[in-house]
This record gives C-alpha cells, sequence and structure tokens, in this order.
C-alpha cells in the first residue's frame, strides 16, 4: 500500500504548498476559496457517520459490540486507502503525469465507497471472519470504483448522495454474499442473536449520528453554493418526515401498539438513502416530506414482514436488515432521481441552473432533462447488477474453506475474536 | 403536513438552483458568500445538541432510556417541520408570493423552536405518554412562534441564544405542565426514578455535547462576522467558569466532600444558557465568566434546596430538575441582557458596530441603548407570561382523560411503551 | 480568575464590534474572510476530542468512569481559563495597552494546552484526588505556555500539530509524575484496574472521535488555505495506516489470534500524534503512511512489552498507557519533523511556499531549510527537558501529605469521591 501510493499518489494543487502561487495565477482573491473550505465540515460530518455512526449502529447485538465497532474501524480504515487508489485511477489521473492528485473531495469520495462495504457488513455482521471482511472489503471497493465510473462518468448520471452509487450497490452486494453463504443451522446462536438493554442504548448513538449528519452526507460533493444548500434542506425535512412515519407504523404493527426499538434504530433513516441522488435537484421540500413519508411506511413494514420472510424462503440472512434500510430504499432514490430529472425545466432550475446542476457541459452539452432521466435510470441498473453480480462472485470466493469462519453456534460472539471480554450473560 | 409544506413552502435565492444567477446579479464574488458556510458548521453543531445532547442528557433514569431518547427524537422531528410552517408564516412569509421561503436559517431557528419544547419535556420526563408529548409540542411550538414573533419583531429585543424566547419560555412551559398535571402518589414510582451506574455515564454523552457546542447554539443566528465570533467566546469562557463553581458547590454541599452527579450532568450547563441573550453583545471576557461564575452556584443550590422545596411544596414535579438548569439562568440571561443594551455606548462597540449589533435600522434607526435596554426587559416579561400561561392552558388540555397516560406506579418505566425491551433489574 | 480576566483580557479586531470598521479599513470584502470562518469547524472538532474524546477514551475502567469524565471536565475546564491568562502573557500581549486580545485562535491554543494535561492525566488515572488534579493542571499548564514559548517563538521551530509542544511535554510530564508518587503497594486495588464489557464500548466512543477529528488538531492552526488542507489529509491517512498495523500486531501477538481492544482503543491513534509536527509540511501521502505503519507497531510492542516493564523495573505505573500512545510517538513526530524539514526544497514547495509554510519572514527571513531542522530537533529536545524536569518537581509538590490522595487499595474507585454511586460489582 505504502508502495503505491509512493508510486501513484500526490497533492493536488488546492493541497500543496504552490498553492500561494497558483492561488495568484487565477486571480482567486482569498485562500477561503480554497476548495477546503467549502468541503471540510461536511468531510468531518460523513467521518463521523462512518465510524461513529456505522460502528455504533452494530452494538445493537448483546455480545458482539466489539466486533461491530471493531471491525467497523478496520474494513473502514483499510477500505479508504485502497479506495484513494482505485478511484484515483478511475477517476483523477493525471494525464500529465500518471499521479493521481488528491484533495478534500477525494477524502470524501473515500469514505462513501468506504460506506458501501459497511453497508454489505450489516447483512453479514457476525457471520464472518476479519479476514473474509478484508476479503469482502478489497472487492467491494474495486467493484464500487468501477461501478461508480460507469455510473458518473460514462453513463453521466447524477447521484450526490449515493442512492445508487453507494446504498443500492452496498445493499445488494451484501445481501447476495449473504445468500451465498447462507447457513442453515444459524439457530444454534439464536440467544446470541438479539439485544440487552445497554446494547440497544449504544445502538441509538449510531443511529443519532447517521441521521443528523445525513444532511452532510447527501450534500458533501454537491456543486458548491445553492447546491449544497439545498441538499442540506431536502436532507433534513425527509429525515424528519421519516421518523414521524416509522414510529406510526410501529405502532400501529403492534397489538399492544408498543414500539419496537429496531424499526426506530433502522427506520428512521430511510428518508435519507432515499433522497440521496434527488437531493441537489429542485425536489422542492414538500416533495423531501413525500419521499420521507413513503419510506418510512416501507422501510418498517420491510422489517415486520419482508426480513422474515427473506429467511424463511429466499435464504438470505440479514442481520441488520439492510434491505430494509439501504436496498429499498436506495431503489427508491434511483427511481425519484430519475423522475425529478426527467421533469426538470428552465422554468424551474433557471437557464444557467440547470446546466448547472446537471453538469449539462463538455460532451454533454447538448444533453436535455428527458435524456437525463433515461442516463439516471440506466445508472440504476448498473448499481443494481454490479451489486447482485458482485456479490454472488465474492460470495463464491468466501466459501472456499480457508478464511477461517466462525461455526454455527458461535456466531455473533465477540469471544472468538477478543483477548478477555470477560462478560456477564444477559441471556 | 405535506399538504401545508406543498402549499407554502420553497427554497429561498440561496438555496434555489437560480442562485447562479442571483449571485451574479448581486456582484457577489463567490460562492463561498453563500449563508451556507456562514452558518451550517453551527447548525450541524444545533443539531447534535438536540438529537444527542437532550436526548443522552435524559437517559439517566434506570429504565426510561429508550424513552428519553426515543421521545426526544420523536418531538424533535415532529416539532421542527411544524416549527418551519409556524415561523415561516409569521416571519418569513413573502408578500409577493405568499410563500415561506426556508434557508439554512430557517432549518437553525426550527431546531431552536424544538428546543424549548425538549426543555419542556425535562420537567414532564416519565410522566407523559408519547400522544401528550405531540399534543404539548403542537402547541409549543406554536406558542413559540407567536412569543418570538413579538419578542424578536414587535418589540425589538435581541436573543441571539434565546435565554428568553427559548430557555425562559420552555422552562417554565414545562414547569407549569407539570404543575398542572401533579400526581400525588408519584412515590409509587419512586424505584424507578433514579439512576444506575451505565445510566449516568450515557447521560454525560449528553451534557458534553451540550457543553461543547453551546457556542455554536449561541452564535447560531448571530450577525456575520464579528457578531459570531464574539458570542462563541464569550460563551464558552461562561461555560468554563459554570463547571468549576458547580464543582465547587456541589462538593462544599455534602458533608463527606463528595460530588453529586447530577449537579455535574446539569448544572455546568447554566453559564450557556444565562449568557444567551448578551453573548452577543461586548459583554467582556471577564463578565462572561461573572455570569457563569453566578449561575453554577445558583443552579447547583437549586438542585440541593429549591427543587426539593417546589415538589414538596409548591406540587410541581420537576424530573430533570429544568428549573435549576433552565428557568432561573434564563431570567438570568434576560436581566444581563438588558443591563448589557442599556450600557452599550458608541466608544465601546463602534458607531457602525453600535448599529449593527443591535440592529438599529429600518423604523428602528432612532432607538438608543437605553431604550433597547427597555425592551430587552419587556421582552423577558412576554417571554414568562406566554411559558406560564401557555402552560397552563395546556396542562388542563392534557387533563382531559383521553390522551392514555401512564399510571402512577408505571411512571418512568419504558416497558409500557417499548415491546420486548428485556431488562436485568437494578434495583 | 474572574480580576485577572478582567484586567487583562479583551476582544481582538476580528471579535470586536468594531470589526465592520475594522474590515473596512482593511478592505476585505467580505465577513467571510473573518477567522472565525477559517478556524470554528476545527476548534468545535478539537473541543469534542478534549472533552469527549479524552473524557470517554479513560472510561474503560470498571468502577472509575465518572471520575474518568467528570475530572478530565474539571481538568479542561480549568486548564482553558488559565491557558488563555498564561499563553496570552507570553504570546499575545499587545505592547500598546498591556492587554491580551483573544480570538478563535486563543482558544484552540488553550485547548490544545490543556490536552497536553489531560495526556499527563492518563498516566495517573486512578491514583490522585481532584485537588492532586488541580494543582498538577495548573503548573501543567504554566510549564507548557513557557515551553511553547520557547520552542515556538525563541527556537522558531513548527509544530502545528504539538508532537513535540504538546504530546512530549504531556507525556513525559505525566510520567515523571507518576514515577515520583510510585505506589508500591498498588495491587491491592487490582481488582479495580481493569474494564468490564460495557466500559470498554464506553471507551470506544472515546477513541473514535479522537480519531475522527485528530485531521482537525493537526490541521487547526496552520495557515490559512493549503496548509490547514494539508495537514488534514496527512493526518487522515497516517491514523488510516496506523489502524491497519495496530491490528495485524495485536493479533500476531496472541497464541490465539486474538485482538486485544487496549490496542484498539489506543495504538490506533498513535500515527495522529508522530504526524503532528510535520503534518504541515509536504511529507507526501506515502511518508503518512509510512508514518503511521511505524507508530502503529511500536505502539502496539510498547503496550505488550514496555509497560509491563516500565512498571516492574523502573517504578512508573502508567494507568492509560500513555507512554505507548503519546510519549514514543511525540518523540518519533518530532523527529519527523526535523528530518522532514531539512529536507525542504524551493522545488517542492515553491518560493513562496517555502516562506509561507515555515514562516520565513521577519527576523528569520535568512533562515534555510537545513537550519530549520536543526532547530525543530532543538525544540524536541527542550520539549522533553521542560517535561522530565516539570513532572519531577511537580511529582514532588504532590507528595507532600496535605493533598488527600487515595489509599492504595481504594484506588481507581469512584466511590471514594462520588456521591451515592450504586453500582452492580462485575467482578
Amino acid at each position: 500500500m505504502i508502495i503505491l501510493f509512493g508510486i501513484f499518489i500526490r497533492y493536488d494543487q488546492e493541497s500543496d504548498a504552490h498553492w500561494i502561487e497558483y492561488r495568484k495565477s487565477q486571480n482567486i482573491s482569498s485562500d477561503i476559496e480554497n476548495d477546503f473550505y467549502f468541503r471540510y465540515p461536511s468531510f468531518q460530518d460523513v467521518h463521523v457517520m462512518i465510524f461513529v455512526g456505522f460502528g455504533f449502529l452494530m452494538t445493537f447485538l448483546k455480545r458482539y459490540s466489539f466486533s461491530a465497532v471493531g471491525f467497523n474501524f478496520l474494513i473502514a480504515a483499510f477500505g479508504l486507502q485502497w479506495a484513494l487508489l482505485m478511484q484515483g485511477w478511475f477517476q483523477s489521473l493525471d494525464p500529465m503525469d500518471g499521479k493521481i492528485k488528491i484533495s478534500m473531495e477525494s477524502l470524501i469520495n473515500a469514505d462513501f465507497c468506504v460506506a458501501s462495504c459497511l453497508i454489505a457488513y450489516g447483512a453479514v455482521l457476525g457471520k464472518l471472519s476479519p479476514v473474509q471482511l478484508m476479503v469482502m472489503t478489497l472487492f467491494g471497493i474495486t467493484l464500487y470504483a468501477v461501478e461508480e465510473f460507469i455510473i458518473l462518468n460514462l453513463i453521466h448520471a447524477r447521484d450526490a448522495g449515493g442512492s445508487m452509487v453507494i446504498h443500492t450497490f452496498g445493499a445488494y452486494y451484501g445481501l447476495s454474499i449473504s445468500w451465498m453463504l447462507y447457513r442453515p443451522n444459524l439457530d444454534q446462536s439464536k440467544r446470541l442473536n438479539g439485544s440487552v438493554y445497554h446494547s440497544d442504548v449504544f445502538a441509538m448513538i449510531g443511529t443519532l449520528f447517521l441521521w443528523m449528519f445525513w444532511p452532510s452526507f447527501n450534500s458533501a460533493i454537491t456543486d458548491h453554493g445553492d447546491g449544497q444548500h439545498r441538499a442540506a434542506i431536502n436532507t433534513y425535512l425527509a429525515l424528519a418526515s421519516t421518523v414521524l412515519t416509522t414510529v406510526a407504523i410501529s405502532s400501529l404493527s403492534q397489538k399492544t401498539g408498543k414500539l419496537d426499538m429496531v424499526h426506530i434504530q433502522n427506520s428512521t433513516l430511510a428518508g435519507g438513502v432515499a433522497v440521496g441522488t434527488a437531493a441537489e435537484f429542485m425536489l422542492m421540500p414538500y416533495g423531501s416530506l413525500i419521499i420521507g413519508f413513503c419510506c418510512g411506511i416501507i422501510s418498517t413494514l420491510g422489517y415486520i414482514y419482508i426480513t422474515p420472510f427473506m429467511e424463511k424462503y429466499l435464504k438470505i440472512q440479514d442481520t441488520c436488515g439492510i434491505h430494509n434500510l439501504h436496498a429499498m430504499p436506495g431503489v427508491i432514490g434511483g427511481i425519484v432521481g430519475a423522475i425529478t430529472a426527467a421533469a426538470a425545466s428552465e422554468r424551474v432550475y433557471g437557464k444557467e441552473g440547470l446546466i448547472n446542476t446537471f453538469d449539462f457541459t463538455g460532451e454533454w452539452k447538448d444533453m436535455v432533462p428527458s435524456r437525463q432521466g433515461g442516463h439516471q435510470a440506466a445508472g440504476l441498473c448498473v448499481a443494481l447488477c454490479f451489486g447482485v453480480g458482485g456479490g454472488i462472485i465474492v460470495g463464491c470466493i468466501l466459501r472456499i474453506p480457508v478464511w477461517g469462519d466462525a461455526p454455527d453456534d458461535n456466531c455473533f460472539d465477540d469471544e472468538l475474536y477478543w483477548e478477555g471480554s470477560i462478560y456477564i450473560f444477559f441471556t
């Protein structure tokens, strides 16, 4: 890794000490226009989502908190280095000197890339060994970089918050792997596949940090100015609306009218996933609310009906229920993005605003919104194919019995991987 | 809600895709001058305070952590949507087309509005059902919007950090409701009205995030430039000083010299409340320290003497002690604000600085500091009246026995509202 | 404290109400160029590191969580006030009117100063009383201010992330105090000197917030523009690389191949310490990875071999293992800084970039990189001397038996300092 970085990776002009000269040559009046000041607060929020958000969200299992937060840490730290290389090769290789120039935006993209692998981790949580996770991450990042290149560069779909590129891909990648690694005797560890009071409170830390910083996630790499502003507002509204529907559906679905902590921890986030693609468009505040409203219903019902169904009939064991939190909302997000893009007009966006928002420049300068809608839909299909296809292939690789996976009756158990973890038994 | 948003709410020019054209027409040189970059980092900090800060601060009860953090989440997500509408109608309705134009500042204001309801939640924590909480929030937000409009627009008082508008109003609103809903037999749930070791550590997460991000809270909507800069510094100093006094008083008040975790969790924050109004003024660093010093004493003594007194003689059951953390410091903050405003002079502020800080423009261009002081005091009275009056009325509504409140011996108990919450009993 | 603040401390021009006039006189085109917008997001991240990061990192002890997070809070709140005064006297005293002018940068520096005392707290965690901690902090801050003045101003070493000034000094200060206060019978509290499952998860909150926000720590006070940008990237990479090495070494060092939570909580951070000095230089991305790689190895091996050795033979009891996390990586960071500075050239930095990065202006305008390298090395020596020397002196003071320290069999026990902390015993 060090060697590859040594060969390929350099600072870009905004982080290079030559910036002061570059700035003057470009007639930029102030240091504050360095991209750092546009992106850094969002970057840190995304960073918190990746490490604390995903990490703690998965601590809900009673005896798997160390692994949840620890392996999440490991996957993310490994993944982002690999992602800088892979994304660099595909997207920001400087044709002049063959170097990848990294900046704050590269780091955000690397975090995004890692997010897709952490989503996949959610499906296999408790069932794979660290070595298997590393393999899964290595291939996942690589597939992601290819898929992202195809969707964003070749097809020219827009996907600021990654409904398609991150969530749809990541979720189906994880689900396919879980399907390939189906464990018929998993109920031998049933005693450990559940939460206790405190572990659920820990998981709420993850939920809340994901929920709060999702506006930063969806706005982190959108256009400077109104793009970031609008993406943050749309995401904020969609998420707020999801919370209400989730609580309502969770309560209505029980005869006693009680709430289920699993729904509060997960389904409340579905709106942020679904608004990902369209967040930077002129979705209108009520549009965001509608998306959040629908996703709250679908996601909560998914936990109640679809997850048990998938486990029983489709042989897909989905520990965190990522199908409800990422897969379905991600697909919805892709569709909403396609519709919103197709419906874009100069009246709503303004002439320059339309060009700016959809980046109708360079070789795409003859693009029109209706065709853009088609490209968005094509992007969604690519993400689905890469997710399912990639997951099946990597699942095959992981079935090779050299990676040392956990026995069926020791899944969801920290003791397998952590020294001296003494616990009281909460069973 | 979706319909109301559809009818009324639109993006403002800084978040609209027409921004690029607007920017050129206004001769703004760079995207970085979009209000997003002035406000977004503060907004995210405030957001963390609302959801993690308030949410986790209230997890201290041994068996009410799910409800503390979960209902906090629900109230906040519902409240901020309603607040966008109510505040919009009163403050940012565009007379041209009858639409509310939202931007980052609207979202911060909505979060502020929600804060006042979460403060009120602190007084009734563990005693109201979710439906009652929603009713309380619905009316609370509405009252807040009216009160804020009167104080900030009609009276032209300044209240950047909301000592009056948020804390005084919210606290007396909650206390009045708690008074109206007095439960004489609450000691039947006495076994649950306390903390355990781990729940206190969870509560410290809330305390610390509130404490750290309070400078952002008080500076979030102050003037660009020096206003935000100064408000952050003043709040930081006031809070630092409160911590020391709280520890000292907490230790001195016990014969054994030991510390009480309740004081550390709550009273350490009082300085931030009290400095709210005056934070943007030229309070001087030592002024901030004095405020923090006094509030640390008053708040800690409040927990030791006033809360038991109120419960016994005034029949006000205040679960979180919001009287000590928000009500008293809020009133102090209002008074300090009035004094500081009245004492303002051109010598200290500069001619333009004075106009800028107190917004002596438009119809208020003949205002002088001494009269501004009077207006500040009037604002405080309005906040008190709305808090007490509104609380009594809403308390009456909540006494109607259709909302399904908890029986006296089941207060502070998650089991009433949450499915399958298995805990070990820590009694 | 209030009196001293009253006499000495004032706002600087960027936080003063005269800013609006100052801005015009300086021909600054926009409020966004107020230093607030360059520094505030980083400041808040540093603030989180100090209070949540350090605070929760030390909650790992099973019965000392209250004291860990509570005394951390107390030390930090006291320390930052004292630091504003001490650093002000040495660094920003205005010769015109004898006042200290504070701004956002002063607050960041105060937080940095506090960090060194919290590092020292890590070595004596569980063994000192709150009064002793206050004394330790009082002297620590004072020594820090002197040492910082010598290193940064007199010697003109650069140390943006404080590998030398903060980490090396803080760690050796704490270790020397721990050495002076050696307790031969500490194994009487052995039953309490360990973690339980949940306390380790709490500690991971601290680890992750430190890890995530370390790029902000190292970039908080570097140069506007490329300086901050580059420091953040370098730190991010070094930390990512450390995580991988730490996991690898931790697993390899056990016969069973299991991981040790202590290493994950601590050693993963070593890269951020070591890259502190050089982060703002043109270290190159692969340089950061190499530093992170080495430090991960050294720090993890330190926990396995050096800490037990130090306790047994050198009579230094280091509760949190700060020697592995701060002392060794800090020294490495100083050395790397010296080498990188000495190797700087106009080819890599550009003519203006070199002057800008190393601040070769004013009386230092004839400085060359090779000599700068020597100055960096001198700075490291000063930090070491102040740390060891200061620690021994303050250790002597703390041995005076008037401070009421804990008996040997009651160390690591919250019950000594906290009222009514009822816990279940996890032994």
